[in-house]
């Protein structure tokens, strides 16, 4: 892609009503613009990071035998009047239609909707275990929105529900998952910072376990036992402080951002809308069922609080915008070009700054913003040497290398 | 994908609640499922067409020079206050936070939104043309939601908005997306029954140009001029009856589904919003703009309106959620299986029917129902000629070819 064409360009100030250090990055490098509190318009290159995490999370939840649906948004009164959080759940969004009168619910999860869709069809036990994941928006109707994308009123979910014949099989998928979780954390950059933690299941069940990332504007508190590699949320800690696996006393307090969290449902969704299967004795028996959040915006957010150093965001690169940032400097723009059609031609993903007005300095400082993996200058000097400038986002040093070695290096 | 795990089952019987083709057909064989009135669950094999309907409309809004953003569905009320449709949008879902009050639309258009972002950001004539798009979720208060996929409350929407320095450059711009939508239209197989069509700009403009597939079931009627191959909405039909273009007369009324809208907004939405460019005279002028509407859900919905006859859906191959579905029988599972694999590995996209308990001929009402462009049956008696049958959907006859042919025929 062009920098000379890309929507919109880099702000150099910081805006005045963001404080934390996603929402003001991602808005000056140009990934996002805030239309109001908690709700914000993903721009072409943060659009195309949250699809590179969502596809991530599509791919894991596709090895977990997920099947992907699309749920809707607007649901019936009716459903969520069966399960008594129409009345209960603070952050649902509900109005009425002024033609019919028929009053809604805006989602803000979906087990008021997956239920009766699995329950329109006969379950026998040879359909089960399923297991049905969507992508999807969802509302909630934020008391106060904070943290930029990490808590919004409208923001991006991964939701996997399964369906399952007995608790036994409910607890070695729910198992299983926590792998594909911290699958994911590792690949979107997060791992080492990631625990599983032990947590309260709030209205969905008895308890829960999140996902963690430590970082020093968490919103959360929790604590971490360095012998179990475990988190425990501060919600929950025993009044001892000590770890409830081992009984260490030596827990870290720590703040921490949650990235996921799943929960053991077991009947509490299936029971009122009497969702049931056929067991193998003909008899009718309750569906056991577990569901696993993720949000891809908040993984967004958070990869950003993370990896980011006082000139901006300093993407992992299997979630950045390109792989290559592509700079051409003054009379070298023409070699810059056929560079980049070059690395196009080996599909390497480029954004390709080819400005002509700027200065090399504020070209440098664009690219340190935006944060893409590889910052590679193509000027009158490498030229002369027959060579381009290559330097990691994470590095300080460039080094000078051919163009050979660096299709090997980005290839 | 294993037909014995595909969520959901086929079913044998019409749904009570619908009298459209495309709701029929698409909830009989699995691909949507109604939650209520004009709002559906997409299932997995419906996602799958959905997606591929997106990205091929994505595709040639790249190709448009369009740059993917993705803008919020909750808005705020002051942005739709300043156009004036905050009172006279009839379809507008407006509703109010229980802990904020803040008031908000649910975004059925996006004006509202996508003008006051271009705003954030100052704008040169050397920033424009600018074209920005997204496919994204569209809410709509209808009266009446009918007509299956086709009206729907909740729908999927691709909307591009240009932003120009000249009414001049508008008019190409909006002549050139016209070759756009027709070669959408032809790729996903409606293009020989879909007609150019001069209709009113609604609340938008004052003439817009609509793109109009002929079919039994259309909810509006056009009338088609033969010579020149355009249609004309009957709204704006004149008294004469006759052609605006060339003043033939021998106009045919026909029934037809609108699955495109472009209107030349000019400085509709950028005067309210004060949205201005620097000229080369260094003066600020009104940015000129146009919008183009295609809606993926609706393209699907016709789709299945124009392909189908008494047995099912008959997908075109652009757009079908499979390319091959492979049936094995009998004592031929574990040969089929072999295929499957094969078939994979050659990138082809297979829906396999594994199932062991399901007669022949419920196989193949279920392929004829859902619609894939290849049926390849492997049976005892294909076998024992070295040989599979292959079928296509929109043919009659059956032929028994070699595996290596198959792999040239849909590979």
């Amino acid at each position: 892609m062009l920098q000379s064409t890309l929507f919109p360009k880099t702000l150099r100030d910081t805006p005045k009503d963001e404080i934390s250090t996603n929402a003001i990055l991602l808005t000056r490098a140009g990934f996002i613009n805030k239309l109001m509190a908690g709700v914000y318009t993903y721009l072409p290159l943060g659009l195309r990071v949250l699809k590179k995490i969502e596809n991530i999370i599509r791919k894991e939840m596709e090895q977990a035998g997920g099947q992907e649906i699309l749920m809707p948004s607007l649901h019936p009164k009716e459903n969520w009047e069966k399960t008594g959080r129409w009345e209960s759940l603070d952050v649902l969004f509900r109005f009425v239609s002024h033609y019919t009168k028929t009053e809604y619910a805006l989602g803000s999860t979906h087990e008021e909707v997956v239920v009766p869709l699995v329950g329109n069809f006969s379950l026998s036990y040879k359909n089960l275990p399923l297991y049905l994941f969507q992508i999807q928006t969802k509302f909630r109707d934020e008391k106060r929105a904070k943290a930029g994308i990490l808590r919004g009123r409208e923001f991006s979910m991964k939701d996997l529900y399964s369906f399952h014949t007995s608790e036994e099989d409910l607890n070695k998928y729910y198992e299983k998952m926590k792998g594909h979780y911290m699958q994911i954390f590792n690949t979107v950059g997060i791992g080492d910072e990631t625990f599983e933690t032990f947590a309260s299941g709030g209205s969905f069940s008895k308890y829960s376990h999140e996902f963690q990332t430590i970082t020093d504007s968490g919103e959360d508190t929790i604590y971490v036992c360095e012998k179990c590699k475990i988190g425990i949320n501060k919600e929950i800690i025993n009044e001892q402080n000590t770890c409830p696996k081992c009984e260490a006393k030596d827990l870290q307090e720590k703040k921490a951002i949650e990235v996921g969290n799943i929960f053991p449902l077991k009947t509490k969704y299936s029971e009122p809308f009497s969702l049931k299967f056929k067991a193998e004795d003909g008899t009718p028996k309750d569906v056991i069922m577990g569901c696993y959040g993720m949000g891809p915006s908040r993984v967004m957010g958070t990869i950003v609080e993370v990896h980011n150093d006082e000139r901006g965001i300093i993407w992992p690169e299997a979630v950045a915008p390109f792989r290559v940032h592509l700079i051409g400097l003054g009379n070298a723009m023409a070699d810059a070009h056929k560079l980049y059609t070059k690395l196009l031609s080996e599909k390497v993903e480029v954004l390709f700054d080819d400005r002509t007005e700027i200065s090399a300095g504020e070209k440098f400082a664009d690219a340190d913003l935006i944060g893409i993996p590889y910052r590679v200058v193509v000027s009158e000097k490498t030229l002369k040497e027959n060579k381009v400038e290559i330097k990691k986002r994470s590095e300080k040093e460039p080094k000078l290398i051919s163009e050979e070695e660096l299709l090997n290096y980005v290839g």
